[in-house]
């Protein structure tokens, strides 16, 4: 029964999710642990060396059981080598994370970019490969995305391509983690509706926010944003809608751009305020598209939340394994 | 030696192109005449088939030398029952023109949108299909575009992809001909620039434009701009300057986005500029790209210039009458 399982590790900037999955692609156990990635790379390596053993306790399997492991990260990999070429807020530079993981785990090991893998799980099980041409975009601390065409993820020429979040959005908009101005997460991530919130908060405007965040605006998580807009927060509710039509703006670029059939919303943001942000999405999507190009595409917010990368790890090992037989 | 000719045609808002190719997509003759699309769809299929009928002549081959016959138009297509789906500068809407056109050849055609057919011929002809994936972006009176990924152009879900000149680039920038704000188009075709010098000109500015273009800015030509910034006018240099920042920043959200291994510019307004411009798009690009993406992304002009319609006809009429055999 266990024979022929995925081991599934989402390793974030904040969070690393383990998990088994069946050769079917069904959840068989699942951690969660924080990363301190400030911890450096070796501690950060034992944890999901501990994260993963203690998924496969919680699905009650063992390694030998497991015929493939995937691994999604924050940063551009280079699929082939599975070398992380960057993952800046690891401070990963050329790691050579699928070699030292095959080393561990005596297993072949595939890597990934998060918002690739998460896109493709959600493809994989959401969809159930059905759905055509899929973009995800994942509104979180920042905004990671993904893209599946004609059934694959598609990686660019350098692997570095899906980075959605580093579209223009406002030529001389504000300034970017990236060093850029007026790329779409520096208008719609959680990192800058807090920012705007902050900002007039600062020149005389009310928000109730920084009490619900216990004194600090910028650590507010994002159901601290639902929270204050349930409570009537104007403000918070302005930062909300703004960013919203941001994300509607890159849905409609996308949307003239490469006419997918599907986009699924994900991330922290979207899965506190779906009922808040989807039909601000939706509208200026629709307002800022090519009409007929528009008509058929389907704008939706992913169940499998949280899971979405795990999901697609596991998917990514499966496929890879299933080549590699 | 004339036996397997493909005739190749680019039928655009102001001009036709009629040529014909050798089976090695060499270019035989070719002829160029008015649209007067004004006239209405009889009249202007009318001139497509006078200047087929030159071209053939001018090549030396008659009609039973051809396989095939490809078409572009400045518009959406369906590739599949060669319908034009929309053409705003014909006026066509759901305009059979497969049919309309195999009636009267007796022959194969096949019919796709503008700017994927130049992307299309660049691809296979200027770089012998070698490049790995390939943008063209073509900055005329408005911007059009196309995507070759995997040795293939880029249609998307309901065959609309490549809209790049409706991608999104100012939120609450200028209006675009599409009816919506800050699309890539309204920032830097050739309407728009004369529309910004026009602007700052009713405001004060001084220029030698107005001169050059025969009394009226909104009627220059993109040579005329050459000629007024080789003049030493300042007005028509800042705003080719803008322009050219807006085409770095497209290129740049599409190498963050897709990651591609060429960019070809061409179009009018390239054509005529490219050494004032592509400094400048070269620059602003790799500023506003991720550094590690950016670093083997070419980006050059096309040197196919106008013929790029045509060759990309002609290269479209020979994969797909293999295709067919």
């Amino acid at each position: 029964m266990n024979k022929g399982c995925y081991l599934a590790i989402d390793l974030g900037a904040t969070k690393i999710l383990s998990a088994v999955f069946t050769s079917k692609l069904a959840l068989m156990g699942r951690v969660k642990t924080l990363t301190k990635a400030s911890g450096g790379t070796d501690a950060v390596l034992e944890r999901v060396f501990e994260s993963a053993e203690l998924s496969m306790k919680k699905a009650g399997i063992k390694l030998s059981d497991v015929v493939a492991v995937a691994i999604g990260v924050p940063g551009t990999v280079d699929p082939r080598t599975g070398n992380v070429i960057i993952a800046p807020n690891l401070e990963w530079h050329q790691y050579p994370i699928k070699e030292v993981l095959e080393a561990k785990f005596e297993l072949p090991v595939f890597v990934e970019n998060d918002g690739n893998l998460a896109t493709l799980g959600i493809y994989e099980v959401e969809y159930s490969g059905k759905c055509g041409d899929l973009i995800g975009i994942f509104v979180g601390t920042g905004i990671g995305g993904g893209m599946v065409f004609g059934g694959n993820l598609f990686r660019g020429a350098s692997s570095c391509a899906g980075e959605i979040g580093h579209m223009v959005l406002k030529t001389s908009g504000p300034i970017c983690g990236c060093g850029n101005r007026g790329c779409f997460e520096a208008l719609a991530s959680r990192k800058a509706i807090l920012k705007q919130i902050q900002e007039r908060q600062s020149k005389g405007r009310k928000t109730i926010l920084r009490e619900i965040a216990g004194g600090d605006i910028t650590q507010a998580r994002s159901g601290d944003l639902r929270k204050a807009m349930l409570g009537g927060d104007k403000l918070v509710e302005e930062a909300v809608r703004e960013a919203s039509e941001h994300i509607g703006l890159a849905v409609a670029s996308l949307v003239n751009l490469l006419n997918p059939a599907v986009f699924v919303l994900g991330g922290g943001v979207i899965q506190a305020l779906a009922d808040e942000m989807l039909p601000i999405i939706k509208e200026t999507a629709e307002s800022y598209s090519m009409r007929g190009t528009f008509r058929n595409v389907r704008i939706t917010v992913s169940k499998l939340g949280d899971d979405a990368g795990i999901t697609g790890a596991a998917a990514l090992a499966r496929r890879n394994a299933q080549l590699n037989q």
